[in-house]
């Protein structure tokens, strides 16, 4: 095996070359931040190659990712999934004006389409009722809403794929729920229609047959995975992968230049370089690993009478396999742990409260009635013991004091619930005049700024949206509970929520 | 003094607290990258607030970098100066439609420029004939640009504040040579023009007398400074400072929030405020033992018969506080070190390799008959020392096969002496159809790629300027020569340069 990027840079770093070129802080140790990753920090010097013109050692670092993907062309990001995502959006802009995508898609999505100036058009997922969160859209939902806008534009299926310039699908969702990449493209590809698969939590499938094989085997044009989010690579770092006939290699290339820095670390660089390696050589092994313990978690949840926890392939008896030959919908991969109080006069926010602070496990988010884990090939078994033990001491805990928990429970309207009316575009809205307005008094107003529960980082509210009267309660309950809301402010002497909508004179004009 | 960033997460990485969150590292060594770096890489989890929608700890270091650099506002960025450049010019674009930039812009300011679909008018630096670099942009010639664009349009005053959407000015350049940003700033605000200093090379100015103010103090609205190129810092991080009158803060957050990773990297903010921290104890004392090093370098330096080093500030007697009141164009920065073989025989790329190849020592870059050092606070004696005799020996070299070298010499035609015509906006221009064609024949052909050479970085060619004859020899003698010239790629079976040019029928269009 070749040496790879983190190999070369250590042996740099390990030289007597004087460095008389950026960094600034010329691997000299005294200013006492990470020696060890100020060696092998480095910028463009001879020998390696530039992320932006690769011919070298970055070249064949990305053809290594390409190939573990099987992809035609991979490219490393440095700016994380959010700038594949714009990146993505920008190239297939100059093919018609509209985006299909989900509502419930990551806010990057929602800033492509403002900055590219395409009128979004949304599907919203089903609830899968028992847990209270969003369905991955379906094949039919896609062939619907393209049907729906060739009605309403009066328009031919042939004209179709030149007004729609492309099709966002998140899969797997924050909470692990995929959607049906393959039949999805299909349809798409039918109408001669791009689809862009924002897969940033789904770095890992592909490697193991008890996971969904990775999008770009299921044929999506670009495939966005973070590195950072589900394998062992530093934070912030990303793939795009490349594999379509209806959009511009070179556009992509050219979007890539201008939203990446010029000067990318290779830090990150040599990060996911090791990552690939490492993944190539330990990843199935490991991932097995992470199922038998995630297994046998499962096993012993059973017992728990108040915490559930959302049943994944693997519980279902679902392999890798057959979920590419036949999708089931609702299906979540063995990689995410959603654990649900629905019910058990606990909030997500308790459940999540409790685990930290008793128990010292930090989950990675929670929503009005479950928390999610992620769970990656890098998990120790002392943390699946940990979290089993904290599980079953606070089931018991709901159980013996039913009653007087029962009487605090906050009952939380879920946001894809609400179908917002979208009155204006993202980017006519989002640049708009705006004002700061009490959030008790903002029925009726537009909104001029995303209003996102974050985690996960989706919008309650996208610029340009009307605020009806059932979206003001719900924010509220989502504040009064101490879930961060973005967009929301308390302003003012009296401190009271406020959020930001067009001016009431722009909107008259 | 409080416990910075990096402190935090330290303590946080050593705790017993179980990750089920991001990164998928979950900090286990296991994967062999950089230990010690995974130990504080993390998410954004509670206590640790949130880069976006800074409430907290960011928010405490963020007002800890704007106080160092005396700036009402201060932003770190975690995607380079490159996305300070970005939101900058984005922030501004609704203004107007015009942008005044130099020519010799970093490539990121043109890519403003496409992005916002702004025309561009620039002004092109003078030459320093003796050492054949650019010189920084006058206020007269800032002045004159106005005032060209007012007659030529036909507007007042007033109205070209409005028609010109700011004016982008960079200094120091990458040859480390100063712009009267004060002056510039003052001509500007007259007509209600906003201006963005790229300072991304000058990030240490304003923490000693010896050095230029920086750009905040000089007035700017918006100023851009890399951490990472002159300072102890991760590379890929920088600050972006706003004190502006005729630019909304709401609108400069929205584009940050738009143009950075939604995962940010904590190692990467850890290590900006580890910096401040750094500069603010220390930065004043080493920049004195730099300038100290670097005064001594310079003593020596006029033994020297073929090799010349250009005359920072210090040299000509000019310290920081001077330089504030009186400018002297055509300054260097000290911090910055060219050196040139102009006329010596050797070109740039030449002197270049043999501090390389014979001395390991790396320089930043080469240009045609220069090369330059990048020096910093943290650089140490033995690095002058090595430099001095790798200089005194090669000058003796030089001055001994006079005769030889002479021969070889290559004569190289500078960029900054090439005007273009630009018969396309860029943002017309960049993502046209195009097809490849052979260098030399792509006389009156209008580029659609960036053509730079790199490092600096700076375009050759932006797209929508039509090639001349001129031009063809000068790319040929660059790329025959070694340097790397991006945008230029050896196609076909003749494997002879081409470039990407517009489409002939479009052309016609």
């Amino acid at each position: 095996m070749k040496r790879n990027l983190f190999e070369e840079l250590k042996t740099y770093g390990e030289s007597d070359f004087y460095p008389f070129h950026m960094p600034g802080h010329k691997r000299n140790p005294d200013s006492g931040f990470l020696p060890e990753m100020y060696k092998i920090d480095i910028t463009e010097i001879d020998g390696f190659d530039n992320l932006h013109h690769a011919e070298g050692i970055i070249k064949n670092a990305q053809e290594k990712a390409a190939s573990l993907y099987h992809s035609k062309e991979t490219f490393y990001l440095i700016n994380g999934s959010t700038v594949g995502i714009l990146t993505s959006i920008a190239a297939l802009s100059d093919r018609g004006k509209k985006l299909i995508m989900a509502r419930n898609c990551h806010k990057a999505v929602y800033h492509g389409a403002f900055l590219n100036q395409l009128e979004t058009e949304y599907i919203y997922p089903k609830m899968i009722e028992e847990f209270g969160i969003s369905d991955g859209i379906t094949a039919q939902q896609v062939e619907d809403k393209i049907q729906e806008i060739i009605l309403r534009e009066g328009i031919s299926d042939e004209q179709a794929g030149k007004l729609i310039a492309g099709i966002v699908v998140t899969s797997p969702t924050y909470d692990g729920i995929l959607s049906d990449v393959n039949s999805i493209v299909k349809i798409a590809h039918n109408y001669g229609i791009p689809v862009i698969v924002d897969q940033a939590h789904g770095a890992h499938f592909g490697f193991h047959s008890a996971f969904p094989e990775n999008a770009v085997s299921d044929g999506a044009d670009l495939v966005i995975h973070s590195t950072h989010k589900t394998l062992p690579a530093p934070t912030q770092t990303a793939l795009l992968h490349y594999n379509s006939l209806l959009v511009s290699l070179e556009t992509v290339k050219k979007y890539l230049r201008i939203y990446q820095s010029s000067s990318p670390s290779y830090v990150l660089m040599a990060g996911i370089d090791s990552c690939m390696d490492f993944v190539k050589r330990e990843g199935q092994e490991r991932l097995e690993q992470l199922l038998i313990s995630r297994k046998e978690l499962s096993e012993r949840s059973k017992e728990l009478k108040k915490i559930k926890i959302y049943p994944s392939m693997l519980e279902r008896g679902i392999n890798g396999h057959d979920i590419s030959k036949i999708f089931f919908q609702g299906t979540e991969e063995p990689g995410r742990l959603l654990i649900s109080v629905r019910g058990s006069g606990f909030t997500g926010q308790q459940l999540y409260d409790v685990l930290r602070e008793t128990y010292h496990l930090q989950m990675e988010m929670c929503a009005s009635d479950y928390v999610i884990a992620i769970l990656s090939m890098m998990d120790r078994k002392e943390g699946f013991d940990r979290l089993w033990k904290a599980l079953s001491e606070t089931d018991k805990l709901l159980t013996n004091t039913e009653k007087n928990t029962k009487e605090e429970k906050t009952q939380f309207p879920e946001y894809c619930h609400f179908q917002p009316d979208a009155v204006l575009k993202i980017s006519d809205a989002y640049m708009a005049e705006e004002e700061s307005v009490p959030l008790r008094e903002a029925k009726g107003r537009i909104v001029s700024e995303f209003v996102n529960l974050y985690p996960p980082g989706i919008p309650l509210l996208v610029p340009g949206e009307k605020i009806d009267d059932k979206m003001i309660p719900m924010i509220e309950a989502y504040l009064d509970n101490g879930y961060a809301v973005q967009g929301i402010e308390r302003d003012g002497a009296k401190k009271e929520y406020c959020l930001k909508v067009i001016r009431q004179r722009d909107i008259s004009n």
